[in-house]
């Protein structure tokens, strides 16, 4: 096993090279959601893949192309699947760039463009982190499986179909990605799921028509007034949902996670301040950091009825439009979820129109599996200070394609710095953090070859 | 007294001059939202005036000029102001009419014209039973007030400062006017005011920026759901306004009232069956009609809150707005209205933003005075048939500029078929209306002489 400082100092001798590996990379749009040059990076990322000794080749789905590849011995006791995406994000407003998205640049020790930090200069750690491991003769006893898909900033629209038709070759015993920035104290972060998912929409009517106020006002039903006393019956004074069946399975924190929820920094005053709120909502009983994780939450989205723009309407509306929106919590299903929700609505409003807009369903790993505790350890050891460790995070993301449909423990962790301004202008890396990033997969795959998975 | 078939049969003989003097209003346009011909308007009813025996020039307001009549003697013990609008609706859509605007056309026994039925074929009518009247050596021992404006089409901006400053002028034993359309019977419809009307806008908030749902979902506050929970504690189940002070001051129906609003024809069948609805909202224990005209209102115009648009964004709103509107009843004045509103939201939410939109005082007339009764009688002599009496109607008209500020009670009949279409393309009035009209002012006018006002 080599040490975090050897490594550090391994890599310092051949940044130039890494760097230019990256540069590369970030010269060549790959813009998923405008089809700009996606074809042609999946090639570049491949031709990476092989540069670095691993066996790689492109694999097709309905959209982007996958670079896929492999190395270590066939008769490993431990397969890591490595996760992560050469598409970007579009790169405008253009002119709000300092340089050109797609020529990268360094400035005050940032490497500045278009997907540096998401997440181009996180699996490229990965990639190079074998390579270096391999070029120092420690290439490490395991399978390594990389997985680049290009539609993760289009919503990963064929990731499952993809990875369920290929499960064969996906198998694995652990699920590894680097992606997202790091805590704003400088620590890296380690986390192990995400929250689900369920949006839907709920029209409601009055009567077939919007009314004038004046002339009918009085004895006809108001749509809006419909909705809001419908909703009103959705929620309890301290942020629940008031919905039978709603909460049905869900887990609640083991110790072990409620442990790490009190680790995790938090700047209780800072945080009101900058959002501009005196009072948290949700249940007094529960954290911060439970709400976000371990609640699931129960959101008006959006809601519209009548008029509101310039001047004034005197209508009664017919038609009031609520989109509800649910965070899932491991133990909850979008289809159960959205199942509670009608069931309620129907009680109050039988001909209520409900549609489903999306569901996700969310997906964590236990932090006490030995890859977990590993995971954790890799990064402390990597970055000399204690990772933070977050049992889920509060977003969305397609995880449980991995942790459900393939069975893996799933692990993620950061490499890009808090202010990498990912999906805006100045998309940023710092050359630290592209450098500790190598060392971290580097640290990381060797503690996987430890892992006991008998 | 000549009684209503005789002047019939003289009106029949004049009906040719009759319409050619109606059609001269009508080729005039005069669109007061669009600023086209309004003074050639103004000076064509004044000299309409004239043509009648009426004194008559025009006054200036801080918009549309007023065509003013005066006629009857100095000393007469009885003073009608008689109102009416000589401006219309904007014509558009163009394409919808069958012929032109302002080309007024005959066909199927109706005259087509933008402004036939409002108001220019129905202030016409009490001009032409002056004048009529006059010719037959009958002219009423009262004196005529004209007052006929420009601006009602567009809000009567200038009405209650041109009265206010013209109050000597103006001065009178009571106010009558003919607008609106008959009941769908056929039958007139007399009534003797209107409700009155606040609209405010209550906007709150929750952080003091949209939110990722799936970031802070949970512990943020937000702006809809707070909206919502406010509004919940604003309505009663059945429909009443659930704030302290809002019904202060209400005058409820007097017997006289309720017995008229029983004798109001209503089809309730046909009505649910139109609108699309089983059930009426509001109190139980009021009629339909009394919720019309003697229940203040408590309505949403208009609610918006985060994203409904095409897709989906997953979104905390922090802002959301409602645009709250009551219908005021007799006793009820806009601003004590908003008052109870402000103390109950700033209860619930100390730092929402409430604005005002727009207030108007409710007025009426006792259906039992003598001049009430009078117009009553006269409608059913005029029109051999009794018409439908209606305390109030349901919607908003600066009536209070005369009932409150001149202190004039206040008779307002309409001559027009109930399918006039006025503010819509092929507006007409038939052409049995536009004679019957003339009829029954002039039937109104002699019945005035014989009120005993003492």
């Amino acid at each position: 096993m080599i040490h975090a400082e050897t490594l550090r100092a391994e890599v310092d001798s051949r940044f130039d090279d890494y760097l230019e590996t990256l540069f590369g990379l970030l010269r060549q749009p790959s813009i998923s959601a405008q089809g700009i040059g996606v074809d042609e990076c999946a090639e570049l990322v491949t031709q990476t893949l092989r540069d670095a000794g691993i066996d790689a080749r492109i694999l097709t789905t309905d959209g982007s192309p996958v670079a896929y590849g492999e190395v270590g011995p066939d008769d490993a006791e431990f397969t890591l699947l490595v996760y992560g995406h050469y598409d970007v994000q579009p790169p405008e407003p253009l002119e709000e760039w300092d340089s050109e998205p797609f020529e990268p640049t360094i400035r005050n020790e940032r490497i500045y463009a278009r997907g540096v930090g998401d997440n181009k200069g996180q699996f490229l750690g990965s990639i190079l982190a074998y390579k270096l491991l391999s070029e120092l003769g420690a290439a490490p006893p395991i399978k390594l499986k990389f997985l680049i898909e290009g539609e993760e900033e289009n919503g990963s629209k064929n990731l499952r179909a993809f990875v369920n038709t290929n499960r064969d070759l996906l198998s694995a015993d652990a699920f590894f990605a680097a992606d997202g920035p790091m805590h704003p104290s400088g620590r890296p972060v380690v986390f192990f799921g995400v929250r689900g998912m369920l949006a839907a929409e709920v029209k409601v009517r009055g009567a077939n028509r919007d009314l004038h106020s004046g002339n009918w006002g009085g004895p006809i039903p108001n749509g809006a007034w419909k909705l809001v006393e419908l909703l009103s019956t959705m929620r309890t004074p301290d942020g629940r949902a008031a919905i039978e069946g709603f909460y049905d399975g869900v887990t609640p924190p083991t110790e072990f996670e409620l442990k790490l929820l009190e680790e995790i920094p938090f700047d209780e005053a800072g945080t009101k301040a900058h959002l501009g709120i005196t009072e948290f909502d949700g249940p007094a009983d529960m954290s911060y950091y439970e709400k976000i994780m371990f609640q699931p939450t129960f959101t008006i989205a959006g809601i519209n009825s009548g008029y509101t723009g310039a001047g004034k309407k005197s209508v009664i509306p017919s038609e009031a439009v609520v989109r509800l929106e649910s965070r899932l919590v491991p133990g909850q299903q979008p289809d159960q979820v959205l199942e509670a929700i009608e069931q309620h609505v129907r009680m109050y409003i039988p001909d209520a129109e409900i549609t489903k807009l999306a569901g996700q369903p969310p997906s964590k790993t236990s932090p006490e599996l030995p890859v977990s505790r590993a995971a954790v350890s890799a990064m402390e050891e990597a970055y000399g200070v204690a990772p933070v460790v977050m049992p889920l995070l509060g977003a969305t993301a397609p995880n449980y394609v991995f942790t459900d449909d393939l069975g893996l423990p799933a692990i993620w962790t950061t490499y890009a710095n808090y202010d990498e301004d990912n999906h805006a202008p100045n998309e940023n890396m710092t050359l630290r953090a592209f450098r500790d990033g190598i060392v971290a997969s580097a640290v990381l795959f060797q503690r996987m070859a430890e892992v006991d998975v008998t």
